[in-house]
């Protein structure tokens, strides 16, 4: 089960893209420069190749929990992260203050594709403790802060979210759990949590969980949520490891993917209270949550996208060797290699062009994201704050979705082998079912989009984008790229439609608006990856011609930028109908007769 | 994990769309009536419900393989097996002559969909047996039949389909099988052979192998093949039961889903030969089985829409049981059940509005098939042949591709839940995935459509059915749907333009012709179905009014086929584009680039 870390589609992502130089030049990324980039997309693709994509399909086999609450990771899990922690690659995008390395998140982003790609399952752990990282240093006392945080960007400690109670899925208001002040400054924290990924393993020292809970005389709804740190073992005063605290695993949940990815029930207080340490201020734990959010969900967006990459090395693999039948309307009666039918083609280059264009949008998202946090001047900082939260909700919604369907063309590529799970194409197709979903559902990100990210801003970034799009297909028509011109083109004024639609509808009959959310996602998803694939064609017709270009590069690239407009882009008119004319027949049914 | 056959729904599928009175009244059909059909989905459905569904999560648990080749079935699956075979309902479709109640390929389909419902993994030990019934009946001497097919229809011994070998997925050219007279009449067969179907369990007494495989001096290629018989006992003159045959089960596979339905890799021949007997005459094995394919084929694009049918019911459960988040726009911050959120409303609708014109296209096919091979006129048997030939792969491809992306559907509905194994939609998303890869994947029926069904007889269905369709735009116009008369006009539009390109290349470039094979065969489904789904609204609105009518049920599918007319008939223009402007691009990429 090899896995090719796609090192030069990245680079060029990031570099021609996402523009590197750039960010590298950012106040506080002094110390990034392209050269360096080199170097680290080359080590994490001999990490990822070498250590992480071995152990993906034994890692299928999963974790196993035990009845005095301890969990053995899935075989050859915790020596790969051992060698991880080894290699320093927990610190890449952890703060410098304190270990880290402070790589922009454009950086990290393209080695985490690598770990997704590699083993979703494991890569989990690194990006869930990143997130707390993040949330700590945001938002702790210093004092926290130094107890924590080092041993977290080495690697020394894992860290967790824990949000979901039973009752409470997505709407945090819910939330039950208690944290009652013992009066020496620390909390005694009480409730279940589910779903918390790498909630208990054997892979770490201690585990340092993030925990949503509400004091006492907290109000009720999201404005009464606090954030702790609830760590497995108490951390003594000298930084050595104390006693157990009062938090258990006890059970995980069998799933449909990421078996290697241990999802825990965790229980808090079960004998009198877990020590936990208040994050910040209280009541603010909601806020604190979403300032890690639009990394974790660029992640996930990540991960759908890695997941197809790999599917799509697995089947293009598979229909090299796999001889069957004759090429279609040739007299030889010989069978060919299943790549040569152009069925198979259709379908590898639908998951290829689908997995650019993505991975073209994260990088830009990734980009904005660096900006929006770093550039000096307030307005590009700010402008750049509004792309990525508009941006966000769609790569996290959109790459996910199509990973559900580009694994499950790699499946199909496969035939009946493929529905054989020691082929082990099935499970990137099981492993992905889970992007779309976590981090908030693709529903819960349509509406973020056609609301506080589309309507509340009157469509600013929305058109912008647009207008973006528009110029580069007016550039792809004077290049010679009609056909891609004119696809983006209409594409852009159906999604513009669109948002006219959503502006005129969501303050007077938010349902209609709200009716449409999934498919605006989708076609802004597909016309904003063609703005991308359309700026790749141009940069690789003008690459081309140089002395010493990567030829095959360049003429792979051309031909998968072709396929996207051709096949992408026309889905869009498809979509838009569904939002401009579809949101009366979607409320229309009587609820009792569904 | 509740199934409700959807009786209303199957029978105005039956009645009203698939004209099933017409169907009684064909020779040969005379025991049949609507009234009979009545009852017998009646009986169906409660065997459905109360037998069969109940065991289909445990069946997830798999037959057991032991190493004396034998293979214990999931639990509760022989039981079922017995309480079908005692209740007659292997019979069903079974000739009259032996024992069967020879009821037309119509009814014995709307049963089937329930079977498929409640337990897609067991339906297939009827599905295949009924396979192996229709291959003998057609083919077989009258002393092979007399010996046989009692038995199997009473559900006594069941049967089996031996084409696949390792080095021969669905080219069946390549098979190596051998079968060498042994000079009384009888051969002795060897070979090994896979992805049975419930080619070895203990359910009942005998299992009935038919098996492709070449005699000595057989000519190479598909023109060399040959059909047997291949019991896993032979059969005494007595018709008792003799000695064991040499054929064995040598594993069964780990798959995704199906885990109740043994998938055997089958050895014949490893103690010198097992006994066979020839079915027909020599080398003519892949005719004899191309004339049960369109009964199988069309089985499986009902598999693909009965467990998208169980899906959403599912997932309609979940979405009424489940409170979270506040209604959209509302300002009260109670949570709702979810199914009052947009989006999910979205998604519900989109499996039932698909699954609704699915089944109609589904019965359309059996109905036609029924004539075809009934009806007294030799014009009109010969034009529903037609008819069944240009369906039948749109059946199957349209249904099962379909019921990848409508089980994942209901998954979402679920949210975090749907990931849980437990919680069981995930069951329906994995036992979907083998639809559209067994019985020929999408990509062969793609080939198949656009070549044999639409290319070799230039186009006459392909437009005869367009112009049927638009025909219903025109009464939908005139009945005051107008959007979804627009719709389908549009997309029989968009659909006679692939079929025109379609023409026009196909001889002389069918590599550019097959690009767009899938898309067209995606395209023409949803056409068909939209076809149906306008034929559908004109009968609800007819029959609304009338006294005693079901005004729930005709309001139900008004706004279900207003759905469909919106969400569906506009993806048309994309997938056309795809077929008529996108081949090239899917050719393009140089084979070394991938």
């Amino acid at each position: 089960m090899i896995y090719n870390a796609p090192v030069k589609e990245i680079r060029f992502a990031l570099n021609e893209l996402a523009e590197l130089p750039a960010i590298c030049s950012l106040p506080g990324y002094e110390d990034c420069s392209v050269d360096l980039v080199d170097a680290i997309l080359e080590e994490a693709a001999k990490f990822a190749e070498g250590v992480l994509a071995p152990i993906n399909k034994q890692g299928d086999q999963g974790a196993k929990w035990h009845s005095d609450f301890s969990v053995t990771s899935a075989p050859g899990f915790k020596d790969a992260w051992l060698q991880y922690v080894e290699a320093g690659w927990p610190g890449l995008r952890a703060p410098a203050d304190f270990g880290g390395q402070g790589m922009p998140a454009l950086v990290a982003l393209a080695a985490e594709e690598m770990w997704c790609s590699a083993n979703l399952s494991f890569s989990l752990a690194p990006l869930l403790t990143l997130g707390a990282v993040e949330a700590i240093n945001h938002h702790a006392s210093e004092e926290l802060k130094a107890v924590y945080l080092p041993k977290m960007s080495s690697g020394e400690w894992t860290g967790t979210m824990n949000l979901t109670e039973p009752q409470a899925g997505s709407d945090l208001a819910q939330v039950r759990s208690r944290a009652v002040p013992v009066g020496d400054g620390s909390y005694k924290v009480s409730g279940q949590k589910i779903f918390i990924t790498w909630g208990e393993h054997d892979m770490a020292d201690n585990i340092v969980h993030l925990v949503l809970a509400r004091l006492p005389d907290a109000p009720a709804g999201v404005k009464g949520i606090s954030l702790f740190i609830v760590p497995k073992f108490l951390v003594n005063e000298d930084g050595s490891l104390g006693a157990r605290n009062d938090v258990r695993c006890v059970s995980l949940e069998h799933k449909l993917g990421i078996h290697g990815s241990p999802t825990a029930v965790m229980s808090f207080g079960d004998e009198g209270g877990a020590i936990g340490y208040l994050v910040g201020e209280a009541n603010k734990g909601l806020a604190y949550m979403f300032t890690m959010m639009n990394h974790a969900r660029l992640g996930v967006g990540v991960e759908g996208m890695a997941v197809s990459e790999r599917a799509y090395q697995k089947a293009v693999e598979y229909a090299r060797d796999r001889v069957q039948s004759r090429a279609v309307g040739s007299p030889d009666a010989s069978g060919v290699a299943i790549i040569r039918h152009p069925d198979v083609r259709r379908m590898l280059m639908t998951i290829r062009a689908g997995v650019e264009a993505q991975r073209a949008l994260a990088c830009v998202a990734a980009a904005a994201l660096d900006r929006a946090s770093r550039h000096p001047v307030a307005s590009e900082a700010a402008s750049n704050q509004a792309l990525v939260n508009f941006l966000i909700p769609i790569v996290k919604g959109w790459n996910t979705e199509e990973a559900n369907s580009l694994t499950s063309l790699a499946v199909q590529v496969h035939g009946g082998m493929g529905f054989i799970e020691e082929t082990g194409v099935a499970q990137y197709y099981r492993d992905a079912r889970i992007t779309a979903i976590y981090e908030g559902t693709t529903g819960i990100h349509g509406l973020d989009l056609i609301g506080r990210k589309t309507f509340s801003e009157g469509g600013a970034t929305a058109r912008a984008l647009l207008e973006e799009a528009k110029l580069t297909a007016g550039k792809l028509a004077a290049a010679g790229f009609a056909s891609f011109a004119a696809n983006l083109e209409a594409a852009v004024a159906d999604a513009g439609r669109c948002v006219d639609y959503i502006l005129a509808t969501f303050k007077e009959q938010p349902q209609l608006a709200a009716a449409g959310s999934v498919p605006f996602l989708k076609l802004m998803g597909i016309v904003l990856g063609g703005w991308q694939m359309g700026r790749a064609a141009l940069i690789a017709q003008a690459k081309q011609g140089e002395d010493g270009a990567d030829a095959d590069f360049y003429t792979a690239k051309l031909a998968t930028c072709r396929f996207y407009g051709e096949h992408y882009l026309p889905q869009v008119s498809g979509l838009a109908a569904a939002v401009v004319d579809g949101a009366g027949s979607v409320l229309d049914m009587p609820e009792a007769l569904f």
